[in-house]
């Protein structure tokens, strides 16, 4: 009987080898997949204990022949295995649809909605499961999360574990007023960039794992500034050996996103030619090309880069961020997903102390002119646990809000919105690849911070419209009416108000 | 016993002549008045029945002789004027002090808190009382109001009275949905730009009196183009005699500002030779160089011309103006006014139904960025009277808090505040021109919709610094100690709120 694997599953196949010497960079083991439809080749890895595997994610419901080759095989190992239905939930990888949206594989439109907890995974137990909680509950369908430990104010702690065999600095001597000092330091560490530590790359996968079976993607950052171990400097050919591990260990997920850093511009040790190697090493060896992008803090990277697959940016004005989307997406020709717009919390830096009121503004302003936000919360409390970082229990005000949103978005007639040009006040939102087609069939009018006691539309003379009022703060959608040509839509005066018309359908009549 | 006038008062003489012909264009009058200190001349003017006046505002306690010629008069006269001491509350002009700020001429500072209520002075007299009690209890020292009456939404209705000799077009045609079709027209309206109607002025003249003694500056509205009877369009030639008129008029006003135009950019029968021939007429014809703007719709006019006192702006983005402040004031080394930023109301435009939080958030942006903002409000009211063009009552939860902010500006130890570069989330004023003076004695932090728990302060090692939090939406200043070196302000994780610091006193010890 042959081997099974869902759709969009891990196939993996563990093989015995020599656990002597350094496994890790002495041995090699490589797998190829072979279906009628698809051909995919990985590297294996190391998991350690003299164990070496391969893995990979079919995406056909086919039968693949697998070829495995490695350093301690004397012949190659050959095998098959069978493409079965999908796990219920599991609708493939993401990737880039209709140029400036997304969808999974098996066609369904998605739109991210992220969030940000930077190492949850690598907290207490208790708090990871906390995460876990909050997250199943939670309308967000996406994470940023590092896989090297996080070192920052409000993140001074031990992680759980190292990714790497060796001891870390002491860091007893750290608190909230030296810790700029220590970072990026790499004296009083031990660790060998040489020797991965399995069990801490299983526990992501564990995590990545769970994530998936809540639907959310796994958006991994891969490297940041934040460090006093080192990690951010180990150099190229360190750099090169870690990102290969990482794609043969992670890539057969298909809820994995590459986010290649996180504030690329706050790691001195590296340059524009380190990061573009680095992408080349991602484009090779990830058969699959999951989701590509790198995160600025100041400047943006070039979103133009052809191995960039969306704008994964992070606020760029005090005031005026999301309300750029549109230009954005004109001048990249991409996804914009807002990944750091500024978080709901009270912490003392301007982006960490948003109301949920300008963070949800922020989101509808993102997704009306075409693109999608992220969230975060950075809530001080007494135990020290914040969102942003740790996870935890999710406080804010904004992940109701985030959810209606959801909903509204679900309901797009199409593959996502686009912005179109309306009066200086409108923020106006049709369905993407119509915005020259005349009357549009669907349409959504944003009015952020404005208080208009009504507003007055005029899209065509013929087409009778259902109107929406959408009330996007405390959730409600009310029924404006059936209106042909020029029409008033009475509105509360109050903020955070939208307005979504419907066309009604052919060959039905006004009520 | 000679004739006496208080400082900064109006001196005038009236004259018989000739009430035949027209006597607005064929006749003139002249006055000359000189003192050891100045000398000014002026044009007068006729005001009906056989009546001419000669007006001057003498700046100096000295006594002036003056010389009046007139095309009617066979021989000058000649008679004299001592000044006395000015009238409570009197200050004398204002004039731009110390480049970005404004002061009166007695050296008092002038921070202009500005409001606008075009056409109040043209509203049934029970409205232009309401307008004027209003005023008495609130803080604004400056009003924006059109000379000419104004045909816009929401006013449609007639003026009491119209500045020429004739009848207007019918109204009664006229709805909040047509309004825009007669914008502009000529059509229907008989009135002769030959013949003023003195009445018109007189009441005028009147209404700036009664600001004057509520120490609120009349920022005259000369030309605007929400004009239904022509007075937008009538040539050069009747311009000019129109703000000679009201120059000969109106100047020896000390508390009149010139607004060339409002919307200057709305006129299409004027282009920017038109408005700069008519501001050569103010500046010939203006003996006291009372401040001269000029007002967009659009894009600025160019606030670097000579004539043009001070940037009167009106809001350039949905999201971002009064954040651009000290950038204006860098690119026009003027005083900034933010004299259209967004009104407090409910109507269906985007510049008037801002929050009273919104327009106090922009209030604060602007002065921590050394300009100064501006007030106005637009709510809907079965009545039909809104603040903004009407005047009446003041409803907004606005007003107090401009109040409030204006106490504050009352405080600062010096003539205005500038912006100085800090942390990318402050916004931070210090005393203008100690901007490169080292350790600042006075420093205004300012945080809009940011609501930090805290925020680390570390100006310099040794001064001593006296610490107030100031909520700026609830009205309250708490005193947060004196402190050296570094040191943390606890905040309450609210929006809107600032920080002072001001340097304690040499010689003063910490208590």
């Amino acid at each position: 009987m042959a081997l099974s694997v869902p759709q969009w599953g891990v196939f993996e196949q563990a093989f015995s080898g020599p656990s002597d010497g350094n496994p890790f960079t002495e041995q090699w083991i490589r797998l190829v997949a072979e279906s009628p439809s698809e051909r995919i080749q990985t590297e294996g890895f190391y998991d350690g204990s003299g164990v070496y595997r391969v893995r990979c994610m079919p995406s056909f419901p086919q039968r693949y022949t697998c070829t495995v080759t490695a350093s301690f095989l004397t012949q190659p190992w050959t095998g098959c295995f069978d493409v079965t239905e999908p796990q219920q939930g599991n609708h493939g990888m993401v990737h880039v649809a209709n140029r400036f949206h997304f969808a999974y594989q098996d066609g369904k439109p998605m739109y991210p909605v992220g969030t940000t907890a930077y190492v949850w995974h690598l907290q207490d137990p208790a708090i990871q499961r906390a995460t876990l909680k909050a997250l199943a509950s939670a309308p967000f369908n996406k994470i940023r999360f590092c896989v090297f430990p996080k070192h920052y104010e409000y993140n001074l702690g031990e992680p759980i574990a190292y990714p790497f065999e060796g001891t870390p600095m002491d860091s007893s001597v750290l608190n909230e007023r030296n810790f700029q000092e220590y970072t990026g330091r790499t004296e009083g560490n031990h660790f060998d960039g040489t020797r991965f530590n399995p069990s801490y790359f299983r526990h992501i996968e564990e995590c990545i794992r769970k994530l998936g079976e809540l639907g959310i993607e796994s958006d991994l950052i891969l490297f940041h500034p934040y460090d006093r171990w080192g990690f951010s400097q180990m150099g190229r050919v360190a750099d090169e050996r870690y990102l290969r591990y990482v794609v043969a260990r992670f890539a057969s997920f298909h809820n994995v996103w590459w986010s290649l850093a996180n504030e690329y511009d706050q790691l001195p040790a590296k340059t524009i030619d380190d990061w573009e190697y680095l992408a080349s090493v991602l484009v090779r060896f990830d058969p699959y090309h999951h989701l590509r992008s790198i995160h600025n803090c100041g400047p943006f990277y070039d979103h133009g880069k052809e191995w960039i697959t969306h704008c994964s940016i992070q606020r760029q004005d005090v005031y005026r961020t999301a309300e750029n989307t549109d230009q954005w997406r004109e001048r990249y020709q991409k996804p914009v997903v807002l990944d750091e717009m500024g978080y709901e919390g009270n912490i003392e830096h301007g982006w960490g102390n948003l109301s949920a009121k300008e963070l949800v503004r922020r989101f509808w302003e993102a997704t009306c002119r075409g693109g999608y936000g992220g969230h975060g919360e950075t809530y001080l409390k007494k135990d020290g646990i914040l969102w942003w970082s740790h996870g935890g229990v999710l406080q804010g005000e904004s992940t109701p809000r985030i959810a209606f949103l959801c909903k509204v978005l679900e309901d797009i007639p199409g593959n996502g919105l686009s912005h179109v040009p309306a009066r200086w006040d409108d923020v106006c939102a049709v369905v993407d690849g119509e915005a020259d087609a005349g009357p549009k069939p669907y349409s959504l009018w944003y009015y952020g911070f404005q208080r208009p006691s009504f507003r007055d539309f005029h899209i065509d003379d013929v087409t009778w419209y259902h109107v929406d009022v959408i009330d996007t703060w405390n959730m409600t959608i009310t029924d404006g009416g059936i209106h042909q040509g020029r029409f008033r839509v009475p509105l509360p005066g109050r903020e955070y108000m939208a307005v979504r018309l419907r066309k009604k359908e052919e060959g039905s009549r006004k009520p």
